[in-house]
């Protein structure tokens, strides 16, 4: 399997990221991880538009971010992944200079790395029964709409879910659910309203998350971009969690109890077919 | 220059970190930084038991963590750095594997980086003057006791503080100064009393600063371990902070205030002077 390393194209196995890369010493870097079908990005807009945003909070300096939609086609075709659906990771760090807190000289290049893998579908029994979720308290940082690579407090509430046996494990801060360990959450409440966090500095701006709002604005939904109660979420009748990778997948259990009637609902079935509607759309 | 990464002593230029290292991907890993003189390791014993907290909180296994200090120690004579102070910074991340947020499979052996470099003593001047300190809000995650890599809130915190002229950003949380950037912070009241942070999750509880502690209370000295309100802290009579690299440093600025009387107090002197007489005696 080949990657992308600072300009070169070359196996996984030769690529040397230097013990005093500033992303291996201080999580000081910021990724994407994008969607492609048949070998082209989709929705790299919104990608690209974030990863400049990450790149600019962080004041680190990338020259042409715009050109990696190119590298990592490229990389897809030489994976032979350009026959079907794909992700590409992208990896932007401030680069290696001997360790201190502070910013390197800007004679320090930033390190860029692309992977890519083939999409991994969800089992149709899981989208069948839903997923399960447990909560935790959300011990992350106030930044969080910073894609940035330091996910330590995400690393451990994922595996926190798998070891309940949850696909995912939603955050709750001041008794608000922001947003799960690598996906965005919504919830539909009893009266058929759409409600997910809004977008500040405690949850991650996610693409899926957008195409969602606005496919359920088109499709007539009410939506509010409002706290989540812990305790109203409870009470909800649809409840699903968004992301490049994990699309758009039902929460049945939360917590070990069922939410709603314990089935996927109709609303996240009827977002989920306008979703892949839309990617199947923009694949043309 | 030497290094040591899973096993073997290599150079720097030829040690490679896989790029899907969970140190470079999630900044999963924790880290320490311990003082050498003359090629031993001082105050080994609170790094390790530091070290194996961390660890256990991030339920990472390392076989043998003691061992390091015999490899920390050959690194050092390698690198001829046995004839004076040293620091040697040593890393354990989560190793390589496939990115995915949950921890990979026991197969998957720990990341063990160590680097030495030599001490750099505070220039005369510096600890005649004291330094300047400004302050910035802690949006750190609340797990800031475990010693973790993903530093990208102090990265950013230490880079204001640079411009700013500072020595470092102390993070104020709630209204309460928690710790620096890279030291934990001392106050001296006006009462002559010492006061810093209780150790609990917002801070990192430091050898330095234990040491401190205990001289403190050794010298006579009344001893708070009790919240530091911002607006106490600027009506203090002497600030100081303290690190590993950095032993006891004064703060004679604050946001571009005069800490006290603008000069470097009794009291952090003789902290300071006791901290070196206890450097020595360990060294012995």
């Amino acid at each position: 399997v080949l990657v992308y390393l600072d300009g070169q194209v070359l196996p996984l196995a030769d690529a040397r990221i230097s013990p005093e890369d500033r992303g291996f010493l201080f999580g000081d870097g910021v990724y994407e991880a994008v969607f492609a079908r048949r070998g082209r990005l989709l929705l790299w807009e919104p990608h690209l538009e974030r990863l400049r945003r990450g790149l600019a909070a962080i004041r680190l300096s990338l020259a042409a971010p715009e050109a990696l939609a190119a590298v990592a086609e490229d990389l897809l075709r030489r994976n032979e992944l350009a026959d079907g659906d794909a992700t590409v990771y992208l990896q932007v760090t401030r680069g290696a200079a001997p360790r201190a807190h502070a910013f390197p000289g800007p004679e320090v290049a930033p390190t860029v790395y692309l992977a890519t893998r083939r999409h991994q579908a969800h089992p149709a029994e899981r989208l069948a029964a839903g997923v399960a979720a447990i909560t935790l308290p959300d011990v992350r940082w106030s930044r969080c709409d910073i894609k940035a690579i330091g996910l330590l407090g995400s690393v451990l509430a994922n595996q926190a879910a798998k070891e309940a046996g949850a696909f995912e494990a939603l955050f709750v801060r001041n008794g608000v659910v922001t947003e799960g360990s690598h996906t965005n959450v919504f919830a539909v409440t009893a009266e058929g309203r759409l409600v997910t966090h809004v977008a500040d500095h405690h949850i991650l701006a996610g693409v899926t998350r957008a195409v969602v709002l606005e496919l359920a604005r088109d499709g007539g939904l009410a939506v509010d971009e409002a706290p989540l109660p812990l305790a109203d979420l409870l009470a909800c009748s649809e409840l699903f969690v968004t992301g490049t990778s994990t699309e758009i997948l039902p929460v049945t259990t939360l917590d070990r109890r069922a939410v709603g009637n314990g089935r996927p609902g109709p609303i996240t079935r009827r977002l989920r077919e306008a979703y892949l509607g839309r990617l199947a759309e923009l694949a043309g």
